[in-house]
């Protein structure tokens, strides 16, 4: 199979084929110590081990037994996607024996393959739920049975397990999956029987991967007719279904959050491996509508409980944000592929936002609990309705979609953060480890985000000729300064377009760069036309987004507390809390407000006055990590 | 049948029984002109003679020939409880019937009932969805079945018809289906075979007023055991199906809102009926907990569209504010059951707001269109779901719950008006025409809620015998002035108590009363806990709620405007507009909003300044009766 990069490290969940035209092609990062590197090692030594057990007692290996004749019983899970909690598992299991051979998880991977393998019909079908509840119908409901939902994490299971191990054996399981599927869909006059799409978007995004995996361009194909035949009413025109408007003529984001992603990061694909400019430019204009009305400042995505949906522009509620922690990573594979398509940097900063925040906060601190949905309050006196929607961690859910999701995240960070070009390095995200794409390796050093150094070290260079490192300074960042040999830029004078400053020189091994971010913690205010946040301001530093807890402020609730913005926030780090946090300070009023009788609206002036309190910010990622209690992002002034 | 008013015109939807605790006993209020006449004319020319061919399309009517087995075919609906329809229907023109022989009403109330009488089974059972499409199966899914909530409107339609028209085919029907329910459900060693209750409460309430129909005990004590059974986890112990906690010991409205709210109105039957004094305090406190915390400024109900419940407390969204219409009947069935339990005026007072804003906005001016959910605001750029669930008016719903519930109290509502003690008569909402309870006769003229004159005019009084004219003065009213026979009073020196102005003298036939109340526009804020509304203001005139509707404001949309609240209000009637309505003219500014780039939080000061705009304002309840568009009740200040 053709690749520039075969003398890189194993490819990541983006492999662009010979053909890309892509701004910027992947580049490795190995993490070896930070705050990521921390957050991965308790993804794999106890999210990831506890996945086979968990998967077992939900019934998800069961209903493969069943299907495979291996086991007798009943279908175990509420929903015809449960395939995808093991898929998942499986994809995130695979870039973790990338990181070194650990035997117990290989075996725990062999396992469930086999699995798999076992329950797929002579066909190429496999969907347990339709194979033992439904009596073996297939694709009559593709607007709820998820069929090739479930195929495309299967895909992207067998993809990474191949790329990673070399091994064959789920590969050929998702070949003869697609070969099926293949022969089945397809548009009026092409002889296949049904022209269709699936109700929820993903068997694209891993089609394009599928291709670039095996060079078949029949899949590459597939994927851009599903691709297109979304948005013309074949499930009905629901935007939920992502069939309101074709994806090409959509002015806004919208429907069920993680189906339009998903939907938008392969048309990311397409648009790269074919070169199809209109779709670029959808995809394009749709990120910008996303961004500018859509978006929570956590990059969280969604803003309905009901139907899980996008809400209207800038409809952005806190207690009722949706920010689906699915949502937040299929961001994250959108804005990589739009990094990769157009190399611009804004794209990584939105994916720099979501995993401090929107995706973090989904993974609890030890790895055992989730959210599902990520709010950015829970007010005095919430009522938790538990299940899925919770805003208490849990062990794991009827819709088990976002754990492994997480796990396959985390296992695979490392792709999501540096790319190359023929001119050089780009660094996206900020870690300690080794940058290396193309011919270039840089050595970095820092303890972001808790400090703004990075000290980077080039390692392997192309002797003699000049080339470009290349560094986001972030959307956030107001001040920094770097030292580059002899030469010491800020950001006024720093050779700064669109974001990236780029540093060219013949580079040596041994060459250094010191790059300081001003991390200053600051308030930040909405758009105006945000109503859930009029006259409140949000804490930040550097990337991350603050939150007050319940648990720092005893005595008292969170919903009779305003901050007072006139009085300058303090920066303390403390190492024993929440795995070690740096904590903001901002100074308040806890207001008192008297009895109003039965009735709480009312024509007189509003209470003034109030105790002074001081307001513990803590980052929101670590959040719902101690006593349950109110949280809250955004603080008002009045 | 006993009954301490026979004198009277037939009583309405409660008819308090012979032993009742109540402090006051419903009167009778003949609307004979004005605000109320024109939308009850409407009711009865347009809403409720559609009813019967809406019924036919939708399949309601098909379903009960189906049931008798006088027709062929499918059963035709998505909904257990389809039924409730044609009873709603039912009851609603039973109200009607009593204000005058209509002939071709009566005749379809004729045929209506007959249809239902048809469709019962020997033993008294009647459900349509389970006769026709459960094979037959009762009482199995009491969770979702709706069997017993099916039962509770049958029961209240056969009431009206009985207490309006003397007839009892009806009440034939609800009583054998009423004895076949107790001897189905009883407690532990009753011998009833199901110790059970119905997910959606009605039976309750329902069952307390056959008791007074009829005076057999059983159905009050039944209504009882039902009322006492929620909460304890018989349907699992969810609050959507008001079982999480028993209403004796909940301390706030929780769960689906029309389901909680239809059980304390029963509640408040029970203390009623029984002199049961712990209930009664519940359904106080209860109340107290759901105005101050749980209820919007229209006196909607209900935060989310998910599972139609209660939010936390202050938790009042406005874009997401779902406010069924049903929930804003229910509220002010339970608050008028609280209103003659308790005397207080307060109760009166929140039924005043919820008929004027909170459910009249769910009938549109001409009775042809409906609102399920009752949003404060639409956003510029709302893409508008459609269904039951619109922001739009439709001519009928999927669940059709809505529209015969507001015909029904729209056909009653003379019985929500006033009521009688020994002492006099109680005057709780103002309409023009005549008030009568116990031996007192009063006419009232008024243009209210436009005006705020109301002229009152003694018409029979107990010859020699003092007795008190008790006037509501509500809750937001200000100012105001009255004048009886030669004193005047202000709100001063007035003899207010509790909300009620007591005017006590040996009134004569002839005697007058002119209450005038201030209706000066006002701007009115909400507790700064309602995070939803920080920074903004709202614009009410006497028990009018206010919005803004992109009708009124071409050239720009609703989401950039600011209020100036420094400036005065100007007030006009336009009688030309939505039917007549006095509008509120307030000043403003269209804020411009600098383009932030992709990404909407920042650290900059806000933008200041913008075009100065007039918003007209115009009543609330006629919102989205001309072009689909914008609208805020909330208006922002900053």
């Amino acid at each position: 199979m053709p690749s520039s990069h075969s003398a890189l490290p194993s490819p990541g969940p983006v492999r662009l084929g010979p053909d890309a035209r892509a701004a910027l092609r992947p580049a490795v990062a190995g993490i070896d110590a930070g705050f990521w590197h921390t957050r991965r090692e308790v993804n794999a030594r106890t999210s990831l081990p506890q996945g086979p057990g968990l998967l077992e007692s939900a019934g998800n290996l069961h209903n493969l037994r069943l299907a495979a004749g291996t086991a007798e019983g009943e279908f175990r899970g509420a929903y015809p996607f449960v395939d995808t909690d093991v898929y998942k598992w499986l994809e995130a299991a695979s870039w973790q024996l990338a990181r070194g051979r650990e035997e117990t998880l290989a075996a725990h991977v062999d396992r469930i393959a086999g699995l798999v393998a076992a329950a797929q019909q002579p066909d190429g079908y496999l969907n347990t739920w339709f194979q033992l509840r439904e009596n073996g119908k297939r694709y009559e409901d593709l607007r709820w049975g998820h069929e090739l939902y479930c195929a495309g994490h299967l895909i992207q299971a067998a993809v990474a397990h191949h790329r990673t191990t070399g091994r064959t054996e789920l590969l050929n399981v998702a070949v003869k999956f697609a070969d099926h599927i293949d022969s089945v869909f397809g548009p009026p006059g092409s002889g296949r029987p049904i022209d269709g799409i699936d109700g929820h978007p993903e068997i694209e995004t891993a089609l394009v991967e599928l291709y670039r995996e095996t060079g078949e361009r029949r899949y590459l194909d597939l994927a851009g007719y599903f691709v297109d035949r979304h948005g013309h009413g074949l499930l009905g025109g629901e935007a939920y279904c992502q069939d309101r408007v074709p994806l090409r003529e959509a002015t806004t984001v919208e429907g069920h959050a993680v189906r339009q992603l998903y939907l938008l990061a392969a048309a990311a694909d397409l648009a790269t491996e074919t070169g199809d400019t209109e779709l670029g430019a959808a995809a394009e204009r749709l990120w910008h509508a996303m961004t500018t009305t859509k978006t929570h400042i956590t990059g969280g995505l969604g803003a309905h409980h009901d139907r899980e949906d996008f809400g209207d522009p800038y409809e952005l509620p806190n207690e009722r944000a949706y920010c689906e922690t699915c949502a937040a990573i299929a961001s994250v594979q959108w804005s990589w592929r739009m990094a990769l398509l157009t190399g611009e940097a804004r794209y990584s900063d939105l994916v720099e936002r979501t995993l401090y925040n929107g995706f973090l906060a989904g993974v609890s601190l030890d790895g055992e609990r989730w959210l599902y949905v990520n709010p950015l309050q829970v007010r005095d006196g919430h009522t938790d309705p538990g299940g899925d929607q919770s805003a208490r961690r849990t062990r794991w859910f009827r819709c088990a979609c976002c754990p492994p999701n997480a796990m396959r995240l985390l296992a695979s960070l490392e792709h999501y953060l540096a790319t190359s070009d023929e001119g050089g390095l780009q660094i996206h995200q900020y870690v300690s480890g080794r940058y290396a794409g193309g011919s270039y390796t840089v050595r970095a050093e820092t303890g972001y985000p808790w400090h703004g150094s990075i000290a980077l070290t080039v390692e392997e260079s192309p002797a003699g000729r000049p080339w470009t490192l290349s560094l986001r300074i972030p959307q956030w960042c107001q001040e920094f300064r770097v030292r580059c040999g002899e030469r010491t830029y800020d950001q006024g004078d720093a050779p700064v377009t669109d974001g990236w400053l780029r540093l060219t020189r013949a580079w040596e091994p041994g060459d250094r760069v010191l790059l300081e971010l001003g991390l200053e913690p600051r308030l930040t205010a909405a758009d105006p036309r945000v109503d859930a946040v009029r006259a409140s301001l949000a804490i930040e530093r550097g990337p991350l987004v603050y939150c007050v807890e319940q648990a720092d402020h005893p005595g008292g609730g969170l919903d009779d507390i305003v901050l007072d913005p006139s009085r300058p926030l303090a920066v303390k780090h403390r190492p024993d809390l929440l795995g070690g946090v740096t904590t903001v300070v901002a100074a308040g009023r806890r207001r008192h407000i008297p009895d109003a009788g039965w009735w709480p609206y009312t024509s007189a002036p509003a209470p003034q006055g109030g105790e002074p309190v001081e307001l513990m910010a803590v980052p929101y990622y670590a959040w719902a990590n101690r006593v349950d209690g109110s949280m809250r992002v955004w603080l008002p002034t009045c």
